[in-house]
């Protein structure tokens, strides 16, 4: 079977409360971009953070983390672009990748559109409540067009993110304007616990995502449970061709003590070897994404 | 087997180019629900529509309307609060009810919720491409949590609609609240041909719905296909215990020349008995839906 592409998501928005390893300040995100590339993962995915965990959308921050990413290893880097911590118009939620485009030890490999808006409140499950009532993740087609015209722009690579099967029905028109190209980078944000956003983390949930797949188009699939403990459903995705995005940032894996981040992808490789996938290079995994050369401004 | 609730969604935004029959003013209105109450609908669902059919969201359309429908027979009233096409603030969008709660001639039944946000533009399938690209229904948290406050207040019974599987999660999470009584009744809003936004009307669609109603909660579901022809699917929604709701509101179903409400309500009534499920009445519906008084200030 094909090779495996894994992806470290290594710190989202997650606390250190239940596992002190997430990383947050730029080198940390750096120490353990190279720790999983050791392990196996190909791609990296962080969020700015500052010191006390809050998010940081200042573009100095992703320029200092991608450079010292580029200094230890050749890892793809998926930078956000803030998510619903980044409530800005279209351009405002570019203007970081705008800036990391500038220098070529800067550039990221990839620029997320999350192809559609979603309910995201944080739900709490022990007072079965709402801590929060007014997040609406907003990505209207405007918006979304005007980010697939700058990566084009860019040369980077669209990462896709589906939260239910309205977003892969927005994907699919899309692909039928061209305004997303093939082959397709789709991740599946399935969510567990204090997210209700998504699909919920469980094989009828991830079906329910992979039914709606257009068959006549070229559709590469990963899979999230944000929130909740993807090794659950590792074994279904590495049997069914798909790929495997993971880490602290999703969820703090304390089934396994307090692991890092490189010790959760040591886990997804032995595990897809023992189902007979290797995981994809950096190379392999360019070449399975068709990806093109970036295009810095410098 | 359970009696089956039929419910005419007469007119919703749906132009007149390829069926005349949608009704837009208030007499047009009464008229079709009079004719699809002697069919066997026990719901009505309408639009305020001025006579050029634009959106008319003036409290004065639906309390002539709802007077009109109870002056000829006792069809269950459930008005809109304006969709996308009326993007105020949540007191606005429940403006209308607050004015028809007024007194008992013009006091509807029902009050909607779609328990999410999703983007709705429309698509133009022959040219690809879509005819806006700014339309996001957003319904926050916040604002379902005001409209639930207020449903509750007047004696109203919720209409629950869920467009994809993270609303139904959110149903999920306001039934654990307190915030939807049991039972609840759930709209499955499919979508087809110029309308991605829901689940697709198929019976694949169908299913990525109810797989995640919760099993452990009263929900009595519903489907409609939003500009697709449901009339594909009602059998299998018959034989699964569902309800339907349909009409021209949401396809013009010129399959069958240039058809009424009325004459479509007595398609499906006709196939429901055949399948051995009788229409609900009036009486029936409020029976299985545990409707309770509805509380008027007057």
């Amino acid at each position: 079977m094909d090779k495996i592409i894994i992806e470290a998501r290594v710190n989202e928005l997650a606390p250190r409360d239940e596992n002190k390893n997430v990383p947050f300040l730029p080198s940390e995100i750096v120490r353990d971009a190279k720790a999983c590339f050791d392990e196996g993962a190909s791609i990296l995915h962080y969020h700015g953070r500052s010191a006390d965990g809050t998010p940081e959308h200042a573009a100095e921050f992703y320029l200092e983390t991608n450079a010292g990413i580029r200094d230890l290893c050749p890892i793809l880097i998926h930078p956000t672009l803030g998510y619903v911590a980044h409530d800005a118009d279209a351009m405002g939620r570019f203007a970081a990748v705008e800036e990391m485009m500038k220098h070529p030890s800067t550039a990221p490999d990839f620029a997320p559109m999350d192809v559609g808006s979603v309910n995201v409140d944080w739900w709490n499950p022990s007072d079965n409540s709402y801590d929060t009532t007014n997040l609406i993740y907003k990505n209207s087609t405007e918006t979304l067009m005007h980010f697939a015209d700058r990566i084009k722009h860019h040369g980077l690579k669209q990462y896709l993110v589906s939260w239910n099967v309205s977003f892969t029905r927005q994907i699919e028109a899309f692909m039928k304007m061209g305004v997303i190209p093939e082959p397709a980078y789709v991740c599946f944000c399935l969510t567990d616990g204090i997210m209700l956003a998504g699909h919920p983390g469980t094989p009828e949930g991830l079906d329910a995502h992979t039914v709606f797949l257009p068959k006549d188009r070229n559709i590469i699939w990963t899979v999230v449970n944000y929130k909740g403990n993807l090794l659950l459903l590792t074994e279904k995705i590495i049997k069914q061709g798909g790929h495997i995005s993971i880490g602290l940032g999703d969820y703090p894996y304390t089934e396994f003590g307090e692991p890092t981040n490189a010790e959760i992808i040591a886990k997804v490789v032995e595990q897809a070897r023992a189902l007979g996938r290797e995981p994809a290079t950096v190379e392999e995994t360019r070449q399975i994404l068709q990806m093109g050369e970036v295009r810095v401004a410098a």
